[in-house]
């Protein structure tokens, strides 16, 4: 056991260390992308400009739409969208059968994206309209027509789902072609595998997987999804965080009222939330709601030295972000997210500034997101924070309170949870481990890290459980993409890296 | 001085107890009003069909043309627009001279009204599009098309400003209307002084009382602005409280990050804001900001019996507006006016709901207006609510912090003065209020109840420094108004009082 650790040490620290050299295939793979790149460019960017947030169901549909077209004339076989039996935005699925192939591997990304709100976007971008810069807009770039060339990889694209994820699902397309059209064979059975509703919860993940879990067989989940590490460096991810969200209603009077009228009478429940929340979390960052950090699994020998070996980025990111100092105090960025964690993702009562009334409002809600660690159970885990509301005196309901409960309670809160699930991380030693990591070697010639956990989330504890397969996540995207928020963008050269990246694991011996 | 005081409280019983009659020209007045009822309603219409909030300036400009333009119609002298010397919304001014008067008397309303978030509006109701409904919307009344009759005294109009304030503006016009065309005679010069800037703290008024100061002589202003009493009986109210509003706001990382990849080391400014708010009121209502009741004048034993004379309202108003218990506890509502208070009127961070998404948000910012009781000085008040952020550890600055200050400080919160005055309280037994108190009781026959201050806010301090000139309010609109907030109205009863309540001050013996 202490033997197969150290062993597993040398291994990850021979991958930062060897020096790197590409592959001939993935050469060929290089150039065919390079002849094609305007077209690749324009698939991706009119992918772009279709609207994919939760709420939007024909938006969903349509990309859905568009992408099985995309497959279907691209040599892709048995396309179909999967469904749950009730509606639910559809999985984009595909398959390349390769005779002889022993091994069956699905390539996952997701094309919806996260909720928008166009006027927090800078001035001339909108949302689902995919518009080409120079490069980061915060720092001055310019924008570039739509078919100027040479195309410079620093270009950046910005769009809602640009990094996150539908640049995973086109470099996963675009790795499938690379392959066919330069000749190359490919060594295993390829299944496409496009979830419409991750950034929803991936609620009917679960129905989906049993209801196709024939055709689903596969011995390895590849997940495009999330940022490379900050030091711009390839990583390989062996888990993810899973995440619980919870939404705190509470309220004040009936009917808004004039603050001169009843300020200092009526309650006011923006007052109350901030009481409320304030109560969660030490000053040290700490979260103070009891149990909190109970059920979380140890963390392995082999995952802290992991750890321990990647290259420190708190300073990096401190100077990036404008931060003087972490939330947690004494934790590092890595430790951090080796823990659960509960953050408030938005509050609102009544409006601000030149748009705020005098008026105390009738009610201030606070949206949460909590991710979880190995041991965690998502449902438990939002029970511990509606227990801790119910402590601080509050009269907990799932709906808005009537007349009768207004009267009879002082405090009330409306708590609704969220789509959930709980985090999955795999042994960094696993059977599949050391194959990926020599075909990412082989697609570049930079060192590659290996990291026990990305801090975001993937439903991917529903593959494990249902289909028993082995799941490893090759991000691409450019970590400062503003993913989930506004001015989303990707990185050209992150986006032509990917497809390289993918390519490889398609090939691989 | 005891016995100053026992007369008054004599005085202020009779008042209440004495069985009511109305004034034949109070009758006449009404009569006029019922024949012109269809035209005085869509003047009001009209009026209320022109956007009025602060940051409309052409809107605003419109509304005073409009007023203006009635006003010359009206057959009212020396109309004009009163401006500051920097670009502001005008004051619209007219005047009625009566030969061998000897008292002037201002007639002030204000025609700019609050922000409006449209969306928050009940559907079927635009804040600019004033539609007349058979009673309370809330209460399953049906829209009543406009030009409608017998026009139900029961009806009520949706508008932004329809009782906050144009009601006023409108009453007044129409009170001098309804003197002149039933050949009452009045009793004193009129001037009509109409704000365009109540809602945004009054910036120019200071200035345009200097400029116009000879225009402006007068014995007595006679304030048209608020509602009437909860129970729905007239009230005369002598004092409002003063208004100083501030906006904090709170920073995390320069750019929004994922919740995931961040949740735990980035600071979240949602957190941060919910602890500097917590940390400014105790369980019981009480502020805790230090030395933020200090200041206050004492309350004279005219008022405390004043207050002690009005029929409570507690139980009403919380059986109303679905409270169980008020904010300070062991206060009733009067008793919690006569203090200053400190209210969250609105606070943001990112987004909630179905429109938020998982990120650490970058900055949360939370609107406070805070009102003032005789003693406290505007901008102390606000110093205190700084002072009091600097204690809570956060370096304060008047702008977005720089890169630099982002590094140097942990805690940085951007704090704005809004504009803001101070409360005004007129002596209860000052020479004017008896005559008043007659006038108004000659035009109703319930009770009149005298009150020394209202909750609200409304800049009469600068008259009374500036023109050394004596105040009385007298609302008029209903109670359940929705002032300030969506879905404001105005119940027609109250307006079609209000002309007799303002008819009888202008010929008041």
């Amino acid at each position: 056991m202490a033997m197969n650790r150290i062993l597993l040490l040398i291994t990850i620290l021979l991958f930062f260390h060897i020096a790197q050299s590409q592959s001939p295939e993935i050469l060929k793979i290089r150039e065919y992308r390079i002849k094609e790149e305007q077209q690749i460019l324009n698939d991706l960017l009119n992918l772009l400009s279709v609207p994919n947030t939760a709420t939007d169901t024909i938006g969903l549909r349509e990309n859905a739409n568009l992408l099985s077209q995309m497959m279907m004339q691209g040599g892709i076989s048995n396309v179909q969208l999967l469904q749950a039996d009730e509606p639910s935005p559809p999985v984009v699925y595909g398959e390349v059968i390769t005779p002889g192939a022993t091994r069956t591997i699905v390539f996952y990304a997701h094309y919806d994206g996260q909720p928008v709100d166009p006027a927090q976007w800078a001035k001339g971008l909108s949302p689902f309209v995919p518009k080409i810069f120079t490069g980061r807009i915060d720092q001055g770039a310019t924008e570039v027509p739509r078919s100027q060339t040479p195309i410079d990889p620093n270009w950046r694209i910005y769009a809602r789902g640009s990094s996150d994820d539908k640049a995973g699902v086109m470099a996963i397309y675009n790795a499938y072609q690379a392959i066919k059209n330069s000749r190359i064979k490919l060594t295993c059975n390829i299944k496409f595998f496009f979830e419409g509703e991750e950034e929803h919860g991936s609620e009917h993940l679960v129905s989906i997987l049993d209801k196709y879990k024939q055709l689903l067989q596969s011995d390895l989940w590849i997940i495009c999804d999330g940022p490379i590490h900050q030091t711009g460096k390839k990583q390989i991810v062996f888990g993810v965080r899973g995440d619980a969200g919870i939404d705190i209603t509470v309220y004040g009077s009936s009917r808004p009222l004039h603050s001169g009228h009843y300020g200092n009478w009526a309650p006011n429940p923006a007052m109350r939330l901030a009481k409320l929340l304030a109560s969660m979390k030490d000053d040290n960052g700490k979260v103070t709601i009891k149990g909190f950090y109970d059920d979380m699994k140890p963390i392995t020998e082999v995952e802290k030295k992991a750890i321990a070996a990647l290259p420190p980025v708190d300073d990096q990111m401190k100077k990036e972000l404008g931060i003087r100092e972490p939330e947690m105090k004494g934790k590092n960025l890595y430790e951090s997210i080796m823990l659960p964690s509960l953050n408030i993702r938005g509050m609102q009562s009544a409006n601000i500034g030149d748009k705020a009334s005098n008026v105390i409002p009738v009610s201030a809600t606070a949206s949460i997101d909590m991710r979880l660690v190995p041991g965690n159970e998502s449902f438990r885990q939002q029970q511990k924070v509606i227990d801790h509301v119910q402590r601080q005196g509050y009269y907990v309901t799932e709906k808005d309170p009537t007349s009768e409960e207004r009267l009879k309670y002082d405090k009330i809160a409306k708590v609704v949870r969220r789509p959930s699930y709980d985090a999955m991380r795999t042994p960094m030693d696993n059977n599949f481990a050391k194959v990926v990591v020599n075909a990412v070697r082989s697609a570049t010639k930079e060192e590659v890290l290996l990291v026990p956990t990305m801090g975001g989330s993937l439903p991917l504890v529903h593959l494990e459980k249902k289909l028993n397969a082995r799941i490893i996540i090759l991000p691409i995207a450019n970590h400062d993409n503003n993913q989930h928020a506004e001015n989303e963008n990707l990185r050209l050269q992150n986006f032509w890296d990917g497809i390289e990246l993918l390519s490889s694991v398609m090939i691989m011996p």
